[in-house]
């Protein structure tokens, strides 16, 4: 490891959407760049979330000298706290970002041992051998930030979350200025978010949605209800905007959604202009005098959202002639959830307006115009893709090389586990590092192995047969019959039948064994051979492949 | 049960997307429109799809005269077998129809008990008190038909699925005349496909894809796979054209492809020119000379167009310059498995287009304006919006009061179960029939009930805790200590201290119960003690809830 080298890794957040985090290391300093998580798509099996995999920062802790964050949306600080419970270094970021991570750390015990350092935008930070400038950008929430990360061998610039909003309703605009002049210097490499390369033309500013909810407003005569991401601040804004403009007071429900709120007006992203109510004084209100902004967007079966229109939410209610409005995308994976929060609020009479029937809703990630601008302000010797599967990556990639005029060597399409190697001069791809990804189960904060999840998935598929059998501790002699019982195993006759067939198997497999060699051979031994008789029987009867577990109870 | 009312009771698809059933019973006459199948949003849980709740008409067998398909799609006839094997009665259908049903019926052993009796759009069949007349309408895959079913009350129109295609690809195009002079006769009811009524406008022709795809041919050089759903005959034509008339020769792929494409030729929908050629022969043709038509569009992971990304199909593969086209919408629910395949094409360099790009697909459901055009031809006495969400048929019962001006009591909103009784004169809702949803595993093509499907669900979650107990027949004395073994089970603890720690919990359960009572008290007694003991303490030292089997062995 000479001193002139600098490591990029990422742990996360290439080759799949979430859990963002970068890696860079030069000589023997390394920080990291957000630690995010990545909601689950295996809930059914106990698992909630999933965290990149820190053991590289674990295996070099004493090299790590910070967390640098870069905005606060969960896929950039949602595994902050398990990353600290590895390696407690201090964690940078904006006001707003620092707040919202505040409470996470606080529920996981972490927030007196933990260095916050404030940085605001247009600051720089010394860590190591990085010198690490923040510079405002525009994203769907506010305080966010793209970095600009001087080392001795040349600046990397990191986008984070951006598109180029020049007109944003909360706090500053993209400094384009500020990019420009870093480009100008001259940029070894760029990290530029690839959310949106599928989707030409630039993404309009956070305003475009103002127009279709004034007249949601204007044509609105009873309660409207509102719902966001709790993260939308600029949303929010608007929301307060026109309660005002249109003399209503806001009812904001949902835990996220009243944290958000109170957080972004106290960092002041936000105005509230004094309309926020108590959800408790909902009732006092007549219907028109009413904006209810609740959690829940995605159909969460226990978001505000959804307990409003189910009338179990102890607070608020609806009721016919009320207007919903689904003021979000429909992240992929929810809709059949996002389609019976609309079933329900439809049993109640009311009106629902979703980001497919009116301009309500705009991404927070650039389009391919402002991929464009990014890569042309800061005019990189080395660009690499982030934030994205392969197929946006590749897209991404195309995109420089075809429309930009890139080389395809200056593009690197790398995933999270590669290890981009740049001296200055030259660029490489390294030996791949091991990341897998881990499983966290909330209840109790843990970590699943693959080893569980695969237990699990083998569970619910077809059950489980379980083959309770009595012997003997020193001679083996089998003591009274063996016992079966099942659970979500299926079969093909009536339970009892099956039960007593399976119970006639057993039997016949440990007979088949001499005594001796049930209890010389081992338990283990004995117990494969009863599993193996018992699963080729059903195997060969029904097809299918339940979970077998023998148990043998030495007496 | 007068012999002047007529009941219609749907057993699916009115609440739900897919399983459409629809049951008319006048006098003792019972005939049942389609009997279709609904995609299981839990293949995790060992469940392939779901059908309708035969029970109804199994209680009222000696009553049903017949099914009555409208066409073949799976969400039509994916239950007839189900049904069929409960109540076997004979099946009407058109030749397409009926020819995409033999096939699925052999597989369940009923082909050669079954009567298939062959219906021609425009004919007319006599069945008890019905006479069902056959109408053909556009639709997405070819000879489909709307019904016309005249009682001695009344005449109900049941629309199938439909758009107004006036120049569909192949084979008529949709009746408008008949259906006007049939409205013009006087309808009772009207039954329409509500699917699309969110879409504003008319829905486009089959035909609007072709200068988009006309494109692609234009610029390929090398070889192109298109993916389409294999019942999309209108699609399947337009490749076959394109490949004329651009020199190449056409390979199909995948079982359902290939079977579609042959049974659409024979009905005479389909004219595939002799360019189709043997996959196996795939590789003696220049990359420029082929198109590749591959089932597996929602990007399944055993489908055709998948195996070919993924370079594990034996004939098949793709090619740096090579173009994929994926010819059909996203179903929701299967986002993340096409964009897996869409990386995985990437992975190989080729071009891929998707419909969000191109003008590559267009839906069979008419718009706004095909429903329209449908209510206004029809003119009925009462309207019944069917195939959808309780959002869909919501907001079909709103389009036709708002927009048509039907009185909100001519607009039945019913969902699965309910039941309308029509005399003639007035409409009634009746009490709701029970109907629930039937799982079926395709492994055994057997039945799961709600119980199993529990139970799959629980053990998925936190696995499973077996505790084995040995207990002497007479006196109840514990025999040897408890045997602990988990599968899926989290713990907090290293596996062994956990195991200790529960045998420990097992152990002074069992101590705590009188042997005598161990005994006396039934096994089943003693097996829940012993089971709630170790359900509080997990609960209480972990927060979880994994499923607990207490398995006692008496010797």
């Amino acid at each position: 490891m000479t001193d002139t080298r600098l490591e990029i890794i990422p742990l996360g957040g290439l080759g799949e959407f979430g859990m963002n985090c970068m890696v860079m290391r030069f000589g023997e300093d390394i920080i990291v760049i957000d630690a995010g998580i990545m909601f689950s798509e295996v809930g059914h099996f106990g698992v909630d979330s999933m965290t990149p995999d820190f053991t590289f920062l674990e295996r070099h802790r004493e090299q790590v000298r910070a967390v640098i964050l870069t905005h606060s949306h969960e896929d950039h600080i949602g595994s902050l706290s398990f990353l600290l419970k590895k390696v407690n270094v201090p964690v940078y970021g904006t006001p707003y970002t620092l707040r919202i991570v505040e409470p996470r750390l606080e529920e996981h015990h972490l927030l007196p041992a933990t260095a916050l350092r404030v940085v605001q935008a247009g600051e720089t930070v010394e860590v190591g051998a990085f010198s690490i400038e923040y510079i405002r950008v525009s994203h769907s929430t506010v305080d966010c930030c793209a970095l600009a990360i001087t080392t001795p061998i040349g600046t990397i610039v990191h986008t984070g979350d951006f598109k180029f909003d020049a007109t944003p309703v909360c706090g500053n605009a993209i400094d384009v200025a500020r990019l420009r002049t870093i480009g100008q210097r001259g940029v070894l490499a760029l990290l530029s978010d690839s959310t949106n390369v599928e989707r030409p033309g630039q993404m309009p500013s956070e305003r475009v949605v103002i127009p279709a909810l004034e007249e949601i407003f204007d044509r609105a005569r009873r309660r409207i209800f509102v719902s966001c991401f709790a993260s939308s601040i600029h949303r929010i804004q608007i929301m307060f905007d026109l309660a005002q403009q249109f003399g209503r007071q806001v009812v904001a429900v949902g835990r996220a959604m009243e944290r958000n709120i109170e957080i972004a007006e106290r960092t002041g992203f936000l105005d509230t202009a004094d309309l926020l109510v108590n959800p408790k004084d909902f009732k006092h209100f007549d219907p028109s005098e009413i904006v209810v902004l609740a959690s829940g967007c995605q159909g969460e079966p226990m978001g505000a959202m959804a307990r409003i229109a189910d009338r179990s939410h102890r607070q608020a209610w609806m009721e016919a002639g009320d207007t919903v409005v689904l003021s979000a995308r429909q992240i992929p994976g929810n809709e059949k959830a996002i389609s019976k929060l609309i079933n329900r609020c439809y049993r109640n009479e009311v009106e629902v307006i979703d980001s497919t029937q009116a301009r309500i809703h705009v991404s927070g990630h650039g389009a391919q115009e402002d991929l464009r601008l990014m890569l042309e302000a800061i005019r990189p010797k080395y660009f690499i893709p982030i934030h994205g599967e392969y197929r946006q990556l590749y897209r991404h990639k195309l995109f420089a090389c075809q429309t930009l005029g890139y080389a395809p060597d200056r593009v690197l399409l790398i995933e999270s586990g590669d290890v981009v190697l740049l001296d200055g001069e030259t660029a490489q791809i390294g030996d791949k590092i091991a990341v897998n990804r881990v499983y966290i189960d909330d209840t109790c904060s843990l970590e699943l192995d693959e080893t569980l999840l695969r237990d699990r998935k083998r569970l619910a598929y077809e059950g489980v047969v379980i083959a309770g059998v009595a012997v003997e501790e020193t001679t083996g002699a089998l003591l009274g019959p063996p016992e079966i019982t099942t659970r979500g195993y299926l079969g093909v006759d009536g339970e009892e039948e099956e039960i007593a067939e399976l119970r006639d198997v057993a039997l016949s497999a440990v007979e088949a064994m001499p005594p001796a060699e049930r209890v010389n051979g081992g338990k283990e031994h004995f117990q494969e051979h009863l599993r193996l008789a018992l699963k080729r029987h059903i195997m060969r009867l029904t097809g299918q492949k339940p979970t077998i577990v023998p148990l043998v109870v030495v007496v």
